[in-house]
């Protein structure tokens, strides 16, 4: 299942004027909406320029295909919304990291996520691109957490610290894509304290 | 977000000659097998009769609507092909069931599921069949593995079942539709092993 990186960076066009990084921004934003309403197989890029009230070379002239806009704009919007945070235990770095990704997978971004999904067995360079960006993000802090936790002598020797990793992003995305049930800040207290904490934590 | 209870019976038009099951479950074997290949949205009665090598109006004797024909599907093969093993131990319910069901996701049902599951933030009436059939069937065999287990003195007084539930559909459903990787035997062995199990039963 490996797939080769994707370098979001190298399929940027950049020719003409130089990049207007707010223009990109809202750009996005509209690519976010429009997917989020249509799903990938039907958004356009006719429609992204219309929603941003842009002229369709605008968007050409930064992204190569709508495949690089939509995951360019997962990407981008990974970077800028994955908090990494250092409070010093790993309950708090836990909670505030997964309270504020259950947040932003509760906006758009997980309205535009869940329509990605429905076309990834199709799909097979968007489903790289789709891994190597928005998931590779989160497992990355999230490791990152339970590293400094170890450090620290917060972690079992022996916890299953792969499957915990998995299990936080699974337990999210379950409730937002399949059962519905909110994502809201008391689910994410349980999944830490019922769930994460009890299996790498210390035995109190 | 309850949803009224979802009668699959109630939506099957029966009408003119007495049904036959066999021809029924081969009309739903093609509404499968072309929801795995173009998703829900753009499947077409025509199509399904078309793969089935039947007349659209044999399956509209049967089926009312695409959203019958593919809620009747899911809901069918869910109770064909999920056990309800009964070993004489928590661990051996666990690994039996999940093992199952992790071999049935990674067949077309799994295909099916994934693009229903892109559709479901649009199409409402699907979102509220696809849990009252599908999560529900899975759920509650799940949760009768820990009725029994806790009958037999297996599980904690104080065990997080509901959250255990959930993680196990959670942890299958991650692989299949997000990560890609394999949903094989030696993952599911280590979800029971490494995280229900300790999640829910005695100290050792």
């Amino acid at each position: 299942m490996a797939a080769a990186p994707y370098d979001a960076g190298s399929r940027t066009v950049q020719r003409g004027r130089p990049r207007d990084a707010s223009r990109d921004d809202a750009l996005r934003k509209a690519a976010l909406e429009v997917m989020a309403e249509v799903g990938y197989r039907a958004l356009t890029m006719d429609a992204v320029a219309a929603k941003a009230r842009a002229g369709k070379a605008t968007i050409y002239r930064r992204w190569e295909s709508k495949l690089d806009l939509v995951i360019d704009t997962c990407a981008q919007l990974a970077n800028q919304n994955l908090p990494s945070p250092d409070t010093g235990s790993l309950a708090g770095d836990l909670r505030e990291f997964l309270r504020t990704f259950a947040a932003f997978l509760s906006g758009p971004i997980g309205k535009a996520a869940q329509a990605l999904v429905g076309e990834l067995p199709h799909e097979p360079e968007l489903a790289a691109a789709f891994r190597e960006t928005f998931l590779i993000s989160q497992r990355d802090v999230l490791r990152g957490i339970l590293d400094r936790a170890t450090t620290r002598g917060e972690v079992r020797a022996d916890a299953p610290r792969g499957m915990v990793v998995e299990l936080a992003g699974a337990a999210l995305t379950y409730r937002l894509m399949l059962t519905g049930d909110p994502l809201d800040v008391p689910f994410v207290d349980r999944v830490v304290d019922q769930v994460l904490l009890p299996l790498v934590g210390q035995p109190s």
